[in-house]
């Protein structure tokens, strides 16, 4: 960290600053340029707010950090591309995953039927609500220990491993009977309970970006979840809030090679919240995998204009077909081949 | 909720919304106009994603709420204030109450030194984070059930109601033993689990705004609260993340007459977390008063330069008691007095 | 437009806005609800604050538009796709287009080089700056004039037509004679002036989105220019403000697909402006294409480490021409060519 | 600025850094550290890209910049407040400042009437559109010239000075004719010649921040003006674009005591446009001064419901006067009067 202070700072002020670091028992480097001087912090262990503390001294222009404050996520601390295995498939390898399903399980019937199909076009990993945070406390709030239930019948049938939400620490343990990989929603990206007791758990999780976090609250909340004990994290991009109405949220696609550089964890990307609306995910489900995602999460319903939630972004089975198809030349034409684990496992039973 | 179709949509298209809304037991009203058909959307209880559910539909141009999603947090539906009655405080009445102390509670020392000051210069509240959400797991996370003792060591010596945050469902009955009030800090505030369970407890809360909730959501929080069984919730606005990185968030101000307007729910203002910096907390304070808010909640810190979080907002006791004579003299020049328990414990003890 | 009333309106202040719609020359159409009366605006050239004048009569909840505001730039107006001519390109339809070249002209050197670089790759367009709108008084502000002639130059060597900015109505006929695109930066997006005095001139128009307007904005601000007289505008998606930081901007790629639907006009995409950092373009760029963009416009420099505007984000003639042949793969997995002019001369001149 | 390498920068990327500068004719100041090495740039001059020119270089992690951009208008050149002289009133000194009136001139009636009603309750100035920004070409365009008159008359019934828009370089010298102050509207901020032009004229300005401009490009753009001559710049906050649309922008009042911690020059706010309800001005314009504005400028319409622009958010002129009641007891709080020139022409004329 750099303090920088103002020209008009005098000695006194100057000496303040080496005090107060004295007091966090850190080390002051003085440089003194022309018009300024500027303090360079030398010590471990910084406290969370330094950069603060100092910026309010007295004769303190500007305060910088020069160190990323994360360390297990970071590129810097691990160069090779973190490969998260779950329930038999690979996510972040050279193969692109794709998960889809309904925003909520609602019966046996919808979920029974949407698997089979997803399976059928070549999803990697079968997605499903059983417990889901609605901004109203008078719409659905999904099915419960029932909906996990249901999850597991659509793995027996199909194979595919199961992704699936978790709100609170108590939950934990009971969906990560259940789940393969436990999903974090958007709005519990800084939920930091959870974050521990996720990060003590054994099952891999998939953390997605809050709505209005920075790349690096988002890195720091994987760092949360890798610091108290779970290496096995997946980030998804599922669109940030910005002054646009037209869309549900604004996917950034660029903090998907940004974090691929800045951190070796998978990145996913979501169009279907990012974006909000049905005829928006395929355009932007091919630009993600062209941006250089590690795979997609896509709601999928057999009759989305009767589902109980998130029904308009949801695609229809034909729909997901036909982007699987498209899909699999883009990624082609970048190099990549698709994950299509049930066309495997159809062939093995041959 | 209003549907307006394209002026090329068909008779089965139309058709086609009347049906969907039957599958949601709603009727339509039809209102053929001389360009476009507008469908009106008659029932009750509407799906949470009626809105969107209609707007991918075939041959819909638009689709348009026209009741509020919230009720219980209405004015419509509580024409008149809520009063929250909290440790023999009132917040929404006539008088303005100040809410004041360290962000961390940290010391016996620290804890006991701010409270004496600013019970002395005239705050109602004590607050004091026991339990802390830190974006760091390499950061202070506060000093637990430790800190609640101390918090009731501050109220006995000072006779302030306490407020002080809760993080978690499982923390809620507990942190309610000691807590007066129970804060939902702003990473919180859909955190649903949490508002259920808050929902269920005898104890007033205040809710903060989330860092990028509209006041749409930050109200239907606020009815999740109600809606199972709590009425006792005090609104805080802390400042959401715009585009500005000057201030670390920007305070809105404009938010606390629009809320007031809109519920009947009383609104405070934190001008600390709200710019981030100590120079900006007094003109903000006194900015919120005069926009008519009905309190606030204040970081005071002894020795602000040492302190384990958020050091760099916290004024000192000597700027906290500066504040509070200058915002005397403003809430006076709009008719409203200043809280003063502390004054009246004083004169009683004569 | 649509005004619901309150529940508690009177009759008198529904009264009150039949009277100032009669004001407006407009009429209403009165619905009685069971729980709210509802008042339908019937008439032609709707006031353009008329939504914001019915809100806040007495009694008035809400008020809705329910068409939008712009007409000639809709696809409603005219569904089949435009395809805007320019310099013997066509942009919009079938063939995919790229604009490239330096962010400024600054040298005869450095301008050659560009352009046959980039017509050599395969670009359609040379893009560059003569006339630069700069952030600071003391940042290099273009050649003028002489980056025209530099631009005519380049045209004459390599057969690319020319894309430059022009920043006040002033200038608009003299680059004119230079340009076969005349380009409206983010900042100029709604400078009225400026696109009135471009709407009477001859020659196609690239419109970049501003870094704050939404996407209705942006296609009234397009409809301005459409209205006094040029039909050849082509879109620019360039990045949004939003709170992240990391990039320069945010590209908001949903924007393509969904202008493509609300409108009639092409869409390109910049990634250089749009993220701000070299390691980005790439991706971005794919992306784009993959999203469904009509053409690209990207900085190319031979030597960016020494660029006098934009160096970080422009790419070298080997990235660019790196750039081209991964995007002819993306391009044919969607069905789409890649417009190569440069190549067809070369092929004709054999 | 300062450099920071990546920790596994090579000495080649380290001497590569250094040509860099050494091309751009700055020198470098290596200070080696235990994990990384940091690189200061010392020299005069620095290239506006310089920043992003540096973060691409290989080796390089981050660069930040230790200086502001602008100089002249920076409180470490002029540590003075700077009091802008306009029609015989002060901006900036003392006593604060009301400028009011209609959004537009639309008739002799309208304006005479406004002008009239406002000097009576003691505003300083008289605003008034002539030339209006209108984001629809169907839209209003204001009187132009005529307008100019209206107001001049208005000026010459009431005494007070004139402050009202100008739209493009071209008009500055006519509008400057009968401006006492010249207006730069929020969408011009960044008009670039504009900006220059007004930076040439002997009148005072008045620079609204953009829509989506952060206080360091809003300074930038006050740097433009003066760098071109003119030191007579006041600024004025009047909202920025965010997610919450239940405002029509949100009023950043924060950045009132951070300018004027910034800078020497005046700063007003706007709290008509900031807000685009009526029933927020009020308590917006309170919470102005309270946070340290040097005075107001607010919408003022005799008959707001009939008005050709932003009727919604105008004041009557029964409520205008009684926001000056309030205002000048508001003031008298934190010890600062308001200007009442026509007060005193009254007093004077007896």
């Amino acid at each position: 960290m750099i303090a920088v202070m103002q020209p008009s700072a005098t000695a006194e002020e100057v000496e303040h600053v080496v005090e107060v670091l004295r007091l966090h028992n850190l080390k002051a480097q003085i440089s003194q340029g022309e018009e300024r001087t500027v303090i360079g912090v030398i010590g471990t262990g910084f406290p969370d707010d330094l950069l603060e503390t100092l910026e309010v001294l007295p004769g303190v222009d500007r305060v910088t950090r020069i160190t990323r404050p994360y360390k297990l996520a970071s590129r810097d601390f691990r160069p090779a591309n973190t490969v998260v295995e779950a329930g038999g498939q690979r996510i972040g390898g050279t193969e692109f995953v794709v998960m889809a399903g309904p925003c909520s399980v609602e019966s046996r019937e919808q979920l029974v039927r949407t698997a089979r199909g997803v399976a059928g076009s070549g999803a990697s990993f079968l997605r499903g609500g059983a417990f889901k945070p609605r901004t109203s406390p008078y719409a659905f709030q999904g099915l419960g220990i029932d909906g996990l239930n249901l999850l597991e019948e659509g793995r027996r049938l199909t194979g595919l491993p199961i992704i699936t939400e978790v709100m609170e620490p108590a939950q934990v343990e009971r969906v990560a009977e259940t789940a393969d990989v436990l999903q974090i929603g958007a709005r519990n990206m800084q939920n930091f309970p959870l974050l521990k007791e996720i990060g003590r758990s054994p099952k891999p999780c998939m953390l997605k970006r809050g709505l209005s976090a920075t790349i690096e609250e988002w890195l720091m909340a994987a760092e949360y979840i890798m610091h108290h004990g779970n290496p096995n994290v997946v980030l998804c991009e599922r669109g940030i809030r910005t002054f646009e109405t037209a869309t549900r949220n604004t996917l950034d696609l660029s903090a998907i090679p940004l974090v691929k550089r800045l951190s070796h964890l998978p990145v996913i990307a979501d169009p279907s919240h990012g974006t909000g609306h049905r005829y928006l995910v395929q355009p932007m489900a091919l630009a993600a995998a062209a941006a250089g995602a590690d795979g997609l999460i896509v709601e999928v319903h057999p009759e989305p204009d009767s589902a109980l939630s998130d029904g308009p972004q949801s695609l229809t089975l034909e729909g997901f077909d036909q982007l699987m198809q498209t899909l699999e030349r883009v990624l082609a034409a970048i190099g990549r081949p698709l994950a299509m684990p049930h066309a495997r496992l159809r062939a093995a039973s041959v």
